[in-house]
């Protein structure tokens, strides 16, 4: 038997049960809002999580980049949207999926794409490939303007062409993340609803085809009222969960599944100090999560069984003469190969030491997963059940 | 010929040129200084790099994992210093190299652990793992007080031992980091040198050898003024440089030698914005080089020949009626797959397409270069000479 004590730091640990509750939540919102859902894989990167992901569902997925989409079809997965705006360069390798059956939608928001693209897949005829309009919702990401000509544009660019077919549009709810309370998250859910829905609508009046209607991001799609008129959404990160999730109120922390384990290198109790050997490779650096807390840093400090840190506290008049409180550490600065633990109480140090194993609890898992090859999968203690790999990178080496 | 016109993007570019300058730079400091140059392949991960950075020195490198240290070992490198705390759990990994006759030498600032290690390592004799001592030198990250009772009891701990060697002492100057003039870095060079010489002091005089008095970090070699007492030093980001390293002076813009080429997916003149296929997990979201300047955001953006942008500018009076202008752009933001560039002048629209090809200047190219298998060559023009692979991870799936 494997357990997290035996594997090699620093790692990336899945708690399947935390998955599955996650999974099972999203399932659940889908269908009280009435629309599929197409989890994105962007920040699982993994088959054995899409098939979790899919369970019950229509079978189609979301992905961020071609060598998502590769794999993704590799593995089983027939119905794939490539939701970030396609670069025409890509047709061969995007073209090659749709000749082996792949249902492959793209997005743009650029007419003179949309020409290129149409241009370059009408060989593939009569495969399709499936594309989509990025609308903007306020998110001022990417995406055309739903009440503006450009809309129109591209859909004539793309409908009634050879090779290719006007699947509809969609929308990235993005600015969710800069919210501070769940009813301006409720408001973007609103912006990406009357956004894609205005677009879908002035695409039918205009006699075009707009079959989808896609929306989503976890933090919209958890706390969505209406999404009537859209037929699917594409939450990702809900899967694993982050701290910057649980600061957004998309899942509690009891429910963040993917943890970083690592193990102590250096113990200084004249600063209350850890060092761990999770720094910001194996973390990442990205900070989002600090904008809900003080003590987040690059991430909040569990014991290996993924339990707060407890010291003993003396307590005159208990029948022991004490009791444990749980101390919050959090990873206060992150190096390359270094992760610093301090608390504002005194860390256990009877209890640490070095070769002491902890788990960190990310800020944006997206980032963090990503520097690791795959997930040693829990389910709810230490033993290591299964090996699960991921897709990382571009597929262009 | 394969140029970056052709290669899928987002990849990474190294300027071999660049890469030459920056070695020669280095060395000549090493000389002027009169310590050994023993580049830290941290930020480089990669064989070929490691040649350029050894060559006409005596051969040692610095690594920060143990996959590192199998990977160079593996490509020839026998002198490896692996210079992160070093876990006892993974004593196994190490002593193999030193049976296959790796000069390895590890790193502690535990007497606990030393104690560990050198019952680990007896096994191994009459092949010697060597042990550095971690002097803190005020970084305040790892590290023992040069002045403690911790530095000789570490040493005694193993000093004599079968399998392992007490090889010296060794310290880094990160908080050359947090400087914010070239005097303040020069203290902090001072304080590198003044705690790990007083160390080995400390040492000689108890009786115990300390051959190695190791220094460094790209900033406080760059510019320190004396390492009187010191044997080598550690540098390795100055191998590519980064804004990080040009906001601290340690090299200028015009030598950073590793930048993420990368292609325009959306246009947005009413936002004077580009959308590119770089984004947090391309370029990292490490920030560090902001408190540089206002304008860096997650890297600067530069054409596919690396030259800044420039836009057209008419100006009444001159022969043509125009001038072309620089116009100093910037990644203000980056999702995951999205990197948003901006500028403060306008952006040279009629020269940005979606398919344009851009190079990003990373903010902290440790942490950008290690989300990419490797290096697509070149010499400072577009055509690519060779791909130079990377070891990224830490070798434990």
């Amino acid at each position: 038997m494997t357990t997290l004590h035996d594997i090699s730091t620093p790692s990336l640990v899945l708690d399947v049960t935390r998955l599955l509750a996650n999974c099972e939540f999203m399932a659940a919102r889908a269908k009280q809002l009435g629309v599929r859902l197409r989890p994105h894989m962007k920040t699982a990167k993994s088959a054995d999580v899409a098939r979790v992901a899919t369970a019950g569902q229509f079978g189609g997925i979301t992905v961020s980049t071609l060598a998502e989409a590769e794999y993704f079809f590799a593995h089983g997965f027939n119905d794939i949207t490539l939701a970030v705006g396609f670069l025409p360069d890509r047709l061969p390798r995007a073209l090659a999926l749709v000749r082996q059956g792949a249902a492959l939608r793209i997005l743009t928001d650029s007419e003179a794409a949309a020409t290129l693209i149409a241009a370059g897949a009408a060989d593939v005829a009569p495969h399709r490939l499936g594309v989509l309009i990025e609308v903007d919702c306020g998110d001022r990401r990417g995406g055309v303007n739903p009440a503006g000509d450009e809309l129109l544009a591209i859909a004539r660019a793309i409908h009634g062409k050879a090779g290719v077919r006007l699947a509809g549009v969609l929308t990235h709810g993005g600015h969710s993340y800069r919210c501070s309370s769940i009813e301006e998250i409720q408001a973007v859910a609103r912006h990406e609803r009357d956004s894609v829905v205005h677009a879908a609508e002035r695409l039918r009046a205009a006699g075009l085809p707009c079959e989808t209607v896609s929306v989503g991001s976890t933090p919209t799609c958890t706390h969505a009222q209406d999404y009537a008129g859209c037929t699917e959404m594409r939450p990702g990160v809900y899967m694993l969960g982050d701290l910057d999730q649980v600061g957004l109120e998309s899942l509690p922390a009891s429910r963040v599944a993917a943890t970083v384990l690592c193990s102590v290198i250096g113990v200084y109790p004249d600063q209350n100090k850890l060092i761990v050997d999770a720094g910001g490779l194996a973390l990442s650096k990205d900070a989002g999560a600090q904008r809900h807390g003080d003590q987040i840093g690059y991430g909040l400090v569990l014991d290996i069984d993924g339990k707060p840190l407890r010291r003993i506290v003396h307590v005159e008049g208990t029948r022991t003469g004490s009791v444990t409180k749980p101390v919050d550490a959090w990873v206060f600065a992150a190096s390359q190969e270094h992760g610093q633990i301090t608390a504002a109480d005194p860390l256990p140090f009877e209890k640490l030491k070095v070769g002491t194993r902890l788990r960190i609890l990310p800020n944006h898992i997206c980032m963090t997963a990503a520097a690791h090859p795959g997930f040693y999968v829990v389910e709810g203690g230490s033993e290591v059940v299964a090996q699960w790999g991921r897709i990382n990178g571009w597929g262009n080496w």
